[in-house]
């Protein structure tokens, strides 16, 4: 047979490459996870129930909800907020809205959440927000440059159900052209998952890069494509050989072209693409530093880490600063909210 | 509760919009479906024996292949081939494949296959024929046009496992620049999947693509990110907009471009876009007339639409073309492969 399908009685239709040591996204990250789950996890029903005790009491447990919520999955918590509902029929997210206040109810709202809806609610946040400076399109460039392809497939997908128009429609009303390109480049990304590296094309790529830079267009579309469609180790692998070749590393080369937000921005695509557990160790760090705290940055950072990789993350913020991240979050916050923190960070069931 | 989460706190997180009369991709195409399952479906181990039957005897017994296989929804075949392999430690696909050739062949193998490993092999043989001829690509436009966002991102993720990267990358490789941006684009989206529609946009962005036209700019980054990003309705409603204010139908007006391919591909994608059943109505149309039928191209059409809205496109061809799609099949195909193609359009069992 021929023709229509040359591919089609392929066996297993793969081509022979460096399949072999293929490492995917989240094999990378396995074991990296911070938080503790319990050796023998509670059935749905029995948490929904001991967290409805919890919010009926006098005053509500805070230390009963973190117990419960604070040491179970994304899967576990979807299961808890589903059977929640159907024995009280009201929304776990809803009570706990009414029961908690502060830094704490925000953080462990947030927590609740499905992971895609959460990232989707965040990026929605980000883009009413972005008219105030463009640190808050920084929540888009996270998700899409330090997440599992399939995660920002599923981001996408809770986007359109949840604000009834796509993620892109809404970077197109809110942000600058200049901005929207990258931005939409980026959201609709699906990175090869496996450890798969071309150097000629790494080579390649980093001369366009560095033509781009040179020539003061970091609008170019070659840019916006290569960083939007190559997998992570390919682009560390361009990032390498841009630096053996030019000199400098790629964002101090990026400085010359006084580029403004979109350099800001194209920096962080680089950092979380180079090594998100570096982005965000500097990440957390920024968010303590300084006279009042950013808990809200702090908070998305250990509540959108502690299932894939903030063991990592933790590691590189003692290797940067020469002191422990866990000693930051306690020094720096108080009450339910340094327990819950504390909690995400694997302090012990 | 404010700042990191003015929507979390909303019970749905839904805008309140037209979103009532809300009707998705698949609602659309509800009962569309030419496919007929028995009242009563065996179960996989059931089929599977029954193949293995069929395969077992001194010569294939084409019509139990088909009595089975052209009676079972993807997801029943998807389990068929599970409980094959497990029976029998063998590849149903490489079954079929040393047991059936020719037209016949090619289309029930087409069909065991899974829908988005189906289109992501579809898609990679395309690009490794475009250089032979434009046309080629119209496949990717299909896929990327004429499906449910869902699907599209299921294609995606199977062109990665299969084969190594990602579909655009292929299309990088494989396309001519001028070509690659709008497929990228394309398979690239994820589209709102509801009929919302805003007329203000509609008109704002008829005269967007008017104005790429008369400057002859069908390559201008207004036409992909409109094409590629707005909703199938919201689409439709720019098009009606475009033909209202400027008199003629935008794939005509298209032609003073003299763009070649990318004109086109343009084609395609509006055809797809405004009414998929008109589109494969023509393309079946074209594929039958003149002295040697394309089978290859009325394989594809009659496989890919069975499940979807073949029944729409059969009152399409009857309306274009005054005469039955059946009876073009009918008098255009033979044997086994004639059988085939009847059943998936609706013979009975």
């Amino acid at each position: 047979m021929s023709g229509l399908f040359g591919q089609l009685s392929n066996k297993s239709g793969r081509k022979k490459s460096d399949l072999d040591e293929a490492v995917s996204f989240s094999e990378h990250n396995k074991g990296m996870a911070t938080l503790t789950l319990p050796d023998i996890v509670p059935s749905p029903a029995h948490d929904s129930e001991a967290l409805k005790k919890a919010f009926d009491g006098l005053a509500t447990d805070e230390k009963a909800v973190i117990r419960i919520l604070g040491h179970r999955n994304a899967r576990q918590r979807r299961k808890i907020r589903e059977t929640y509902q159907k024995l009280y029929n009201e929304s776990l997210i809803d009570r706990l809205f009414s029961e908690l206040s502060g830094e704490f109810g925000k953080a462990i709202i947030l927590w609740t959440f499905d992971p895609p809806e959460r990232d989707a609610k965040l990026a929605h946040d980000a883009l009413k927000m972005c008219k105030k400076g463009v640190k808050h399109l920084k929540i888009i460039v996270e998700i899409s440059c330090a997440s599992s392809p399939h995660h920002l497939m599923a981001v996408r997908q809770a986007y359109t159900s949840l604000f009834d128009c796509s993620l892109e429609e809404d970077i197109a009303s809110n942000v600058s052209p200049r901005l929207r390109k990258l931005l939409v480049g980026l959201v609709s990304s699906y990175r090869y998952d496996k450890e798969v590296v071309d150097l000629v094309v790494a080579n390649l790529e980093a001369s366009k890069l560095h033509e781009a830079i040179k020539t003061k267009q970091l609008d170019h579309d070659h840019v916006e494509w290569i960083l939007s469609t190559r997998n992570f180790y390919q682009l560390r692998a361009t990032f390498e050989s841009y630096k053996k070749t030019h000199g400098n590393p790629i964002e101090q080369d990026m400085k010359t072209c006084r580029s403004g937000n979109l350099e800001t921005l194209l920096k962080v695509v680089i950092s979380c693409l180079e090594s998100p557990e570096k982005y965000f160790a500097k990440f957390i760090k920024d968010s303590v530093v300084g006279l009042r705290i950013d808990e809200d940055s702090l908070t998305r950072a250990i509540v959108t880490r502690a299932e894939i990789d903030l063991m990592k993350v933790r590691e590189q913020y003692q290797k940067l600063y020469k002191t422990r991240l866990d000693d930051a979050v306690v020094d720096d916050t108080s009450g339910d909210y340094k327990n819950f923190l504390m909690t995400l960070l694997g302090a012990p069931i």
